[in-house]
This record gives C-alpha cells, sequence and structure tokens, in this order.
C-alpha cells in the first residue's frame, strides 16, 4: 500500500460501532424501493406486496470463533443462526440464505462437509433455504460469510427507531449464559495449553457450553408475535450484550428507559458459573453478548398479551430521553447503562 | 479440531467446481418462493410481481487481490463491481448491496476510508444503494464480503441452462485484457521485490492495467437488451475464462457448442502483452478469466438486432450435445474446449 505521510486514525480510537457510523454517515439512498438501509438488524427492501429483509455476517477464526473448541458442524451452525436472529429481530421469517467460505490448506472435503452439515441443519431446523454462495482458498484463516433474506409485510417490521415513552420492555430467554460458556471454555483451553495430558472439565455444563457453541435464534417468539397478533414496537437481538442493545433502541428511538435488575432473567447455571469465576452474572448479563435472545418493546396495552409467556420477561419501561437509560439496581440505585459490548475494535 | 483417524480427501482432488457440487449435491429446496437456488450466476426469489436476484462473493487478501499493487480504493470498487456483473448476467438490474470487512491491525481508519470511497464510487456508477454490512477485525489479512441485490419480471431472467441449438453464441467487449493486467502487475512485482529501487515499467499499458485493477461490468448491455426487446436464451457473466463459461451453458443446458477462434476478440493491447510473455493470446481469453464481460446466446432470428452493436461479437453456434463444445481453430482444426479456468483450488 502507497502512501501519503499523514497521520493515521487508529481504529481503536472510534471503535467498531464509531466506525461504522463514520463511513457509513454520508449514504444516500437511491432506489424508493430501499426502506431501510443501514443501522438495524437488517436491512429492507419493499416489493410491494411484501419486503424483503437483508442481514450479512462475516466471520473470521481467531476473532469470531476458535477451532480448538469449536466444532465445524457448530460453526456452520452458528454462523446460519446469528444471522437468522437478526432476520427475526426485524420480526420477519427467514426464507433464503446464501453461504461464502475461504477454507486454507490445512482443511480437508470432510472438514467443509462438517462446516455444512451444521449449515444444512440450521436450514431445516429454522426452514430455510441455501440458494447460493462459494468456497475459495485462503492463505490465512477459515472465513464464513453468510447472507440472510427474510419475508414480512410492510406493516409488520419491527426497527430500532420506534420505541416510544411508556412502552414496556421485554427480553426473551435469559442473558449471560453464552458468555459464560466461553469463558469455561477459554479457561478449558488454558488449562489444555500448559498441560496436554488435563482433561477438560466441562461436565454438568452442558446449558451453558450449548449457548456458546450452538446458540438458537428466537423463531418460537416470531411465531407467537404472528399468532397472539402482537406487533413490538421496537425490536433488536442481543447478539453484544443486553446494555449495548438498549442503548441502541433508545439512542434509535430518542428515549431514555428504566431497567430493573431484579428482572433481569440470569439461568441458574450461568450464576453458578459466574461464581466460579468471581464474574457478577448481572456483568454477563449486560455486557457478555452472543445471547441471541430479542430485546423488544411493547405497547403497554399489550402487556396482558405476554405476560405469560414463560420465555418473555418485562425488565422495565421506555422514559423520556432527559431521564436517560439507567439501571435500577436491586438497591434501588439509578445507575446509567453503559455499551461495554463486545467492541472487538476497542480491546485490541 | 478432533479428528476421527479417517483418510482424508484433499480438497485439490474435487477441484472447486467439484467441490461445490458435492457440497451442493442433496440440497433440497423448501419454498416455493426460490425459483432458483445454487447453481447459476445468482440465485432467484420470487416476490410475486418482481424477482430478486441475489449473488455473493468472499474476497480475501492473497488468493483473490494482492494489496502490493492493488489500491484499497480500486479493490472496493472491484469487489462491488464483481458482484453487480452477476447479476447483470441474470438480465437484471441491481438496485442495493452489502458489504463486510474484515480488517487486521495494520489498518487505519483512513484504509477503510479508502475501500469504502471504491464501494460508493461503484454504487454511483451503477446506481445501486449501499444497505448494511459491517466492519470487524481479523488476525490475518483483509476480507470483503459482497452480497447484491437485483431485480427483474419474471420472464426478464436469463438462465444459464436455457441455450438451444442454433442459438448464436455472442461475447461482449474483448476476453483475455485483465488477465495480461495481472501479468504484467506480477512481473513488476517480482522485479520490485529483487531490486527495491527499480521503477515499475507500468507506462503504455493503461487499458490491460485497468481492466484488471478497476473493471466495469455491463450495465450498457442489460440496457441495450432491454431497449431493444432482446432477451437472451441463455447468459454467464465471464470471470473464468471463455472456455470454463462456454462449457458451463453447455453442460447445464445439455448442448454442445462450435466456437470459431478468429472470432474470439482480442484487445490489441492484450496482444502485445501476451507477445511479451510469449503466451498465445487465444490462450489468455480461453483460461485468463476476470473479463467480467457477458456470454449469452440469442435465438438466430434475434441477430439482425444485435450485429451492429460495436460491442457484442457473435463468436459460434450451439449444437447438438453429441458434437460436443469445440473450438473450431483459424486452420480449421476442431479442439475440445476445456475448462482450466481461474481453478484456485487444484493449483494449491
Amino acid at each position: 500500500m502507497s502512501e501519503k505521510k499523514q497521520k493515521l486514525t487508529e481504529i481503536s480510537e472510534l471503535g467498531e460501532f464509531g466506525l461504522i457510523d463514520h463511513i457509513t454517515k454520508d449514504i444516500k439512498i437511491k432506489h424508493s424501493s430501499t426502506l431501510k438501509g443501514v443501522g438495524d438488524d437488517a436491512a429492507v427492501i419493499d416489493h410491494g406486496k411484501t419486503c424483503s429483509v437483508v442481514t450479512t455476517d462475516l466471520l473470521v477464526e481467531g476473532i469470531h470463533f476458535n477451532l480448538i473448541y469449536m466444532p465445524l458442524k457448530h460453526l456452520g451452525y452458528k454462523a446460519v443462526v446469528v444471522n437468522l436472529s437478526d432476520v427475526y429481530a426485524m420480526n420477519a421469517t427467514p426464507k433464503q440464505i446464501t453461504v461464502s467460505i475461504a477454507i486454507s490448506g490445512k482443511f480437508a472435503v470432510e472438514h467443509v462437509e462438517q462446516i455444512y452439515e451444521g449449515i444444512k441443519l440450521a436450514c431445516d431446523t429454522y426452514n430455510v433455504d441455501l440458494i447460493g454462495g462459494d468456497t475459495s482458498s485462503s492463505f490465512t484463516g477459515l472465513a464464513i460469510s453468510v447472507t440472510a433474506i427474510g419475508e414480512a409485510k410492510k406493516e409488520e417490521i419491527a426497527y430500532r427507531n420506534t420505541a416510544k415513552p411508556n412502552d414496556i420492555v421485554c427480553v426473551t430467554g435469559n442473558l449471560g449464559s453464552a458468555y459464560m460458556g466461553l469463558q469455561l471454555l477459554e479457561r478449558e483451553k488454558e488449562i489444555f495449553s500448559s498441560n496436554p495430558s488435563a482433561q477438560p472439565s466441562l461436565e454438568g455444563y452442558d446449558y451453558i457450553l450449548q449457548r456458546q457453541l450452538k446458540p438458537e435464534a428466537r423463531k418460537d417468539i416470531i411465531e407467537f408475535f404472528a399468532t397472539n397478533k402482537i406487533k413490538p414496537t421496537s425490536m433488536i437481538d442481543i447478539s453484544d450484550g443486553l446494555s449495548s442493545e438498549v442503548l441502541h433502541i433508545c439512542n434509535k428511538s430518542n428515549v431514555g428507559c428504566k431497567i430493573f435488575q431484579d428482572k433481569i432473567p440470569i439461568d441458574g447455571e450461568t450464576s453458578q458459573m459466574a461464581e466460579e469465576f468471581k464474574i457478577e452474572p448481572l456483568i454477563a448479563a449486560l455486557n457478555g453478548g452472543e445471547d441471541y435472545e430479542l430485546l423488544f418493546t411493547i405497547d403497554m396495552n399489550d402487556l396482558d398479551k405476554v405476560k405469560d409467556h414463560e420465555l418473555i420477561h418485562p425488565i422495565g419501561h421506555i422514559a423520556d430521553k432527559k431521564h436517560g437509560a439507567v439501571l435500577i439496581t436491586t438497591a434501588g440505585q439509578s445507575i446509567p447503562l453503559q455499551a461495554q459490548g463486545w467492541n472487538q475494535m476497542k480491546s485490541k
């Protein structure tokens, strides 16, 4: 790369979200069919009777996954699921995916087969067609790029920027478990590195390991919304931790919120592992990431429709912007939420 | 990666196309809206009034591009154009793209800006909206994944598998130039490596360098088809060399063909550089790759509509399958076409 002698700006100065904002701030949309471009879980294209939602993710070895503990079949499955989660977060139904893979020379046909076994299993589980992509060489690590395309009627689509004061904030499932699964895998990897004859002690932690290695996307919740005629006033999937996602909704919707610590759902196995690691379980839930649960807001009038669903947990409400986005602790303190999230680029 | 002690199959035994065939052979399509899955330039999704065509490419450093001579802005431009070319090859109009980039620590914000300058220039040139994607870290090289989405009416879409005997085979522009541009860049890189004070001698070769570093896609031809109500009976873009693409059309359409050597369009600068390298220009045209021209067939009755277009060259005709897919040389010999193409995986 030839280069003028100018001062260069390190990417860590902006962080991942800052860099994306910087790069995409001056994008102008040319086609009226582009209903939503950059800035939500997925883009939205209008086809008249229906809309497509489109989302894409590029996963690279060593950053997004570690082949030391990630079986290839699980990797293929997860690469698909994380994209489907973005489609569900638009209140849309995923229909098609494309997959591109770049593989280094250490891979054999059987390895690629394992990755595709996982991809096809995810396609079957979520009723999605694999419609294209390619496989090429890489000099370095493995990279997988998945694009998912979903379908929805225009009026059904849930965005990030449409939450309004007094809406109820809900999350699905539980939070922090995938992060604790990752901590466990990292610990056992370290032990194995220093003593290759050591056996990994992963027993009794099936749930948090599965949440990290083979996460699922919230097809069930979107189907529940459809059956019960619930339209979230805003929605996002939880990939970077609850704090980060709550702040996305608040910033895009120009509102504040109150989230109550004692309402945040945390699984027992997650708490137990957090204690072993001397991590506050709340921190894993707020900043852990990779939960692939849904965070959404509903009108107060719809609360009755969701409150008996075992997977849906009201955790707070939307407020005026002037109140900020805060966590109310069990002790009654009010703490501003901060997006620590999974900001890979700031951590380097 | 844990592994059973089984004999592993090297990917070179199958090659890129063989691997993709192997992996995708048992894919079952679940949705009636998926009109075309794997196996053409792009997949086709039916939305009722219109169809989407969807194509994706993952480009990785060291395999698909070399940053020693590829300026970052050009790289961004080319990454978009190669995908748009696939959309045009379906006789569709590209409307939206998503872009995902993984960058290693050696990159600064200004480098990412340069890549996006090229991406945005391509979007403006081809009237396409950038609607999504992300930027993440990479421990190794640079990777760029682009997905392009185009629009067409169902009856307008041109596939690979619909050529019929006696159709005229045409190509646009000229062939082999991007390959000779690459040879020139590789030569100068070698000279520079052994003597860093040497100045690259690239002057006078603007055309072939531009074809390699900043290729264009055939928007003009698709617009000409629309204006003149021409529907190709089959079409494909030329990314892996003429031979490989002719064989794709013949194999998928279950036909043979005769291609005439003296009809294959080769630019003067391409021939000149080929002579310098003691390469037969025909070989660059047949096997060179990265031309991003269109190869299409038309019904004989449409020949009059295209024969005066300066960029459209009839090069032969489709024949019965039993005659095979052959090149008729200037000397009148008949030689079976072979797909050498850009089979990266076999060359490793």
